[in-house]
């Protein structure tokens, strides 16, 4: 379609940045599959891009993590020579993934960038897949919070924090943990604790999709940091959130649709 | 799997609740079309249910719209009957859709329906794929937030919407307006006015993934309520929120990964 009227040397170039979802290849979207098959050269992190099949004639670009804005500036001046680009994501591209990152890039970049067609690929975002796994969490009203404070500055996450809590969102939090950051997430659970009954659920969805999955419930007065690693996404529960125990087997979890009516 | 060792008159039976995307066959997941695939009955919302291609062997159960207790306890009932039921739901189940009022309807219902296996397969929903085909608008954190009164009070929506503007979250509407509902939309923004820059982005996504999609960005002081109908999802920025004009092409519009950092 980008090619047509025009000779192949001249063609215009695409960039795809395409959500893989949270793991195993039965997340993926018809669209994603269709996606990948185009492509002609394909960047990601290394593990992402490990969940690609090779195919021939199709390069492979892996790069490090924290890398995304040089990955993303590579994948663009690849496009702008003609070329089908792939950019692969986990989960949703555009939920604390690689989009921005492209767009950012596009926005600092050369004009050429700007002319580049760029298609981007939803997928099954980690939050979703976790709610999923143990009920219907979020279910009703929530929020989507990364803990991460790379990007910014600690005290605007415990504002925000708060203020969701105020708000009576479930929340769900992406980048809960790392090495470099092990306390932050027992410091947002002291915030929410001052905010929220200790009864509210908190699940912590450790590898979902993947066959180490590893789903656990536990209420705010017992959640602890030490309960989630980088590859955990953790929801915390809004107050009208409920636990229905079955016997043999797990409880689900989840928020009514029905709010505010104490 | 649930049938191993018993007779087939007295298998457990299972209900699989399915998401089925935005729209179009392109968004389903893997999982999705194995799930539909195995299902002996389905059940769903009229049009929903139209998305389905029938199969030989598998019996149709449609209902109308704001039936989603009955409908949920008709598919609970079936699969207590050892059927293997599946029930459709657009966008992600999990997301003001059928996954929650599935397990109010458990909660409610007989105990024989606590026995019974129930899997929820996550679907792209529709904020996400109205991010992805304007950008990445949802790139930071976010919140989701049903505008419909049916099933919560409007003071607490208000209230709401408020604290989501002041933890400084873009925010994505369900249920934006309804015949019953004309107003709320327009009262929404008007409130939302009051908390942030009449510069913020505002998307309205109508028909995402279908034929007659269209997409329309405006400034927050230019969105008005007539902008949206049934089938819209409003994305409303951040103050952070930034649009990037390209020349020939639909501007992209993104939340920057980085904030806080005025």
């Amino acid at each position: 379609m980008t090619n047509s009227g025009k000779a192949a040397g001249s063609r215009a170039g695409r960039l795809t940045v395409i959500g893989l979802g949270p793991g195993e290849e039965r997340f993926l979207t018809g669209q994603a599959q269709a996606a990948l098959g185009e492509a002609e050269a394909v960047y990601g992190y290394i593990p992402y891009l490990e969940r690609v099949p090779t195919r021939e004639g199709q390069t492979r670009h892996p790069s490090d993590n924290r890398e995304e804005l040089a990955r993303a500036g590579a994948a663009l001046a690849h496009a702008a020579g003609g070329a089908r680009v792939a950019m692969v994501s986990g989960g949703d591209p555009g939920v604390f993934a690689m989009a921005a990152a492209v767009i950012e890039a596009i926005e600092a970049g050369p004009a050429e960038w700007r002319a580049l067609e760029v298609e981007i690929v939803p997928g099954i975002t980690a939050m979703l897949a976790v709610a999923a796994r143990c009920g219907a969490p979020l279910g009703h009203d929530f929020c989507a919070v990364s803990l991460s404070d790379n990007l910014k500055p600690w005290e605007v996450i415990e504002q925000r924090l708060r203020f969701a809590a105020k708000a009576g969102f479930a929340m769900a939090f992406y980048n809960p943990v790392s090495k470099a950051r092990p306390h932050q997430l027992d410091a947002a659970f002291d915030i929410l604790r001052e905010e929220l009954p200790a009864e509210v659920p908190v699940i912590f969805g450790r590898a979902v999709g993947r066959p180490d999955e590893r789903i656990r419930v536990v209420p705010l007065g017992n959640a602890r940091g030490h309960m989630a690693d980088m590859a955990t996404c953790v929801i915390v529960g809004s107050p009208e959130t409920r636990i229905v125990a079955r016997p043999g087997r797990p409880a689900l979890v989840y928020t009514p649709r029905r709010s505010g009516e104490e």
